[in-house]
């Protein structure tokens, strides 16, 4: 494991912005993923002289089993102990449970919660915000409607009118936690020096951040993913070998940058070789609860629904995949697509019963020509 | 698992070169590689019009523990028994223990022996084959010299003065022997008809074949894997979980595709998401000889040497990504390029006991910067 070696001191030429003016950080969100991104930043705004040290974190206020306020307890310990135990944060971290106050100072905003609540969140900022604020999302997992992906960058950007890149990778946060090597991709739309500043807020010497031109692509690689480990999965189940299991993932990644690139021209190729690509795909169909499931799916034969093995084996969650997989499906049917896309289809048809987790590898006679899709031969 | 579906007949529009000559197929090589090869290509003979249904296998003579001849047992089973037994080959496979009357009559030479002996059998050979034979070679590994990569696609086309392409990918011959999904590449160099014809060749409904034209690129896929599956085994016998190792494969996988083009700029960047990059890679990483040895290497601490693990492990079969470590670090010195490649140096440099196993992950300072080489900041 990579020792935690000292990076070297911040150079005035790589100080960006008003020098006179530091940034301030404020992490939205302080769940698992929230907090390991709460310890790097504030690793490194103590390092660095163009930030301030105070690493603000909003945190959903919880009354713990103990009946103390769980920001009282982080600010206490320096750990959140519900949801990354075990692990300091740094004590410039500051929890707080004032959405409005965490932020009205921060100059750049980090946002990691469940997607489902970044609407909302969004709204009670409106006006709330300091202008020229930049914000990250390091959220995975948008949902795909039938008009198209709506993206979390873009609702963040949209809602409160400021500029939103995004981080993705191979993240699994308790392994950064415990500062196991990993890598990380920043997705930036325009401005490479808000890239940059990113990518040094987060960087450390087991979290590698590397930034893209192609927010579109960094983010779509974070969802399209749980398809292909769902798929993976139903090879798994099926115990068909490591070759067979190589090649569903390469077929998914082509169908991942196909998908991409035919919803936003500007998306990038290079970009499924970053972090966010290929190596998160490996992460996920490796290990990941949307593969799991769809093995003992596969075992089981397809006899028992994704509804019955998730409540069996997640405790309440929900997989991702499965349902992506199902709006995957609704957008390639409308745009009469389904073709170009066996495997994206296929795990749709198997997920839902329609086919036999056999199925996953009995496409082969379909394969894609993406020459009847105007002017994308070079998509495939 | 796919069925063996039929594939449709052969239409006369995609019969290629002389109508009037079938094609005549002789694998040169019976291994357990050569004798899958022999049936997929066994199945398709007998299929196809433009090809003749015999498929002649040269086959090096062994006197098998019953005192028959190998080349006798398999003419008479239909299986080769010493190294792929239990799958028919097809009846139209016949094994013939003379190289020169194996070849004399082929139109197309499938290449599949190890490769320290393809030099000699191509001395063999000179002036014995047909005029426009066409060749291809599926052997994998070629040495890494000082002055470049010994191609094993070049030494066949220059010695016999004939073109030769290249069939790489994801393939663990006793899976496709059994029929399990599995994709490859053919790699051309110019005459897309004949990539064509090749992949006609191999392609069943289990076996999915693509032509690129980049015959380069596909064959040093093939050897500079075995590399970073070393790094793949060192993190697994670290026990650093699923992102650091996928990260290390995403690392290894950029500098596969630099040094690859930096050798030969003709190089595509998309030849690494066919079968032959990443999804080889994914398979090498999970499983593999190469990986196994080298997670025991690092269990050890660095402190049994590959020699001696490879000694107790594998029964006298030699690892291949060490010698290509080697080999790649005397080219990467010898250019100048060390710091540009710090996955492959430092395999290198911990397989040869300079460095701890966990020195994988300590490379980060040393990001490449291939702004140094001239032109070269596309290949990052």
């Amino acid at each position: 494991m990579a020792p935690a070696q000292e990076l070297p001191p911040e150079t005035e030429a790589v100080q960006l912005g008003d020098a006179a003016e530091k940034s301030r950080v404020t992490v939205v969100g302080s769940g698992n993923w929230g907090s390991v991104a709460a310890k790097l930043i504030a690793s490194n705004t103590l390092r660095l002289p163009s930030f301030h040290d105070e690493v603000r974190m909003w945190v959903f206020e919880e009354i713990l089993p103990s009946g103390e306020k769980l920001t009282d307890v982080i600010n206490s310990t320096n750990e959140n102990v519900k949801y990354l135990p075990g692990i300091k944060l740094g004590n410039n971290v500051v929890a707080d449970p004032d959405l409005e106050n965490a932020v009205k100072d921060a100059n750049m905003l980090v946002f990691v919660t469940p997607h489902q609540f970044v609407e909302g969140i969004c709204k009670r900022l409106v006006g709330k915000v300091k202008e020229r604020v930049e914000a990250i999302s390091l959220i995975k997992g948008m949902e795909v409607k039938m008009e198209g992906p709506c993206m979390i960058s873009s609702l963040i950007s949209e809602q409160l009118g400021i500029n939103c890149c995004v981080l993705m990778g191979a993240n699994i946060a308790n392994e950064i936690a415990v500062e196991k090597f990993s890598e990380a991709t920043v997705g930036y739309r325009e401005n490479r020096e808000i890239a940059e500043k990113w990518v040094k807020l987060f960087s450390t010497p087991y979290f590698m951040v590397s930034p893209v031109q192609d927010v579109e692509g960094v983010e779509l690689c974070g969802t399209l993913k749980n398809v292909v480990a769902i798929a993976a999965g139903f090879v798994d189940g099926l115990e068909m070998g490591n070759n067979t299991k190589a090649a569903i993932m390469r077929i998914g990644l082509r169908e991942m940058k196909a998908f991409s690139k035919l919803l936003f021209p500007s998306v990038k190729d290079t970009t499924f070789f970053e972090s966010c690509g290929v190596a998160d795909l490996i992460t996920t169909c490796l290990g990941g609860r949307n593969r799991k499931v769809a093995e003992a799916f596969a075992k089981n034969g397809g006899k028992r629904s994704f509804d019955e093995l998730e409540a069996e084996m997640l405790q309440g969650q929900k997989l991702q995949g499965v349902s992506t997989a199902r709006e995957l499906y609704e957008v390639l049917s409308h745009r009469g697509w389904l073709e170009l896309f066996p495997l994206f289809a296929t795990v749709h048809e198997i997920s839902s019963g329609r086919l036999l987790p056999s199925a996953i590898v009995e496409y082969s006679e379909h394969k894609p020509n993406f020459s009847v899709v105007q002017g994308s031969a070079q998509y495939y």
